[in-house]
């Protein structure tokens, strides 16, 4: 199994136009076979740090994810939204 | 629900240190009866970065568990073992 940690810091003002981008890639993520959850979390402190934890069964989930219809039109959008991105691939020790 | 995600550089070569020092950490933690989940990853590109997800009930869960024996006794020596460390805190969206 696979864990990213992708955190997100968004520019200023941008918060609700993140979500609503990203809301049809949280769905279709959790449709792939190979996707064990996927969910949205919100900094305490700072709700303009938006980050996501996702478990996948394997790299190969992994790979197919990143071609889908819904990862790369989020990722366009997100990508204009943020003003830092920090992705981060994990194995459970 | 409270989500934790706590990342630590270690280090060069405190790799071996750093899990021994966290073992009685993570099964202390896991026996509290406000943890929901705690497991160590780490970074498959960059073996010298361990970070915990850390799951718990809500805040006061947090704030007893930042009293335990377990847990002050292995931030001393992570502390002494990291060169850089960063903990956020997440609720779910």
């Amino acid at each position: 199994m696979i864990t990213i940690v992708a955190k997100f810091t968004l520019k200023a003002g941008k918060k609700q136009e993140f979500i609503q981008a990203v809301t049809p890639m949280i769905e279709g993520s959790r449709k792939e076979s190979g996707n064990v959850s996927y969910n949205l979390f919100e900094d305490i402190r700072n709700n303009n740090i938006l980050t996501f934890i996702e478990e996948w069964k394997d790299k190969g989930a992994i790979d197919f994810h990143n071609q889908t219809e819904h990862f790369l039109t989020g990722l366009d959008v997100i990508k204009e939204l943020s003003e830092n991105i920090e992705i981060t691939q994990y194995q459970k020790l």
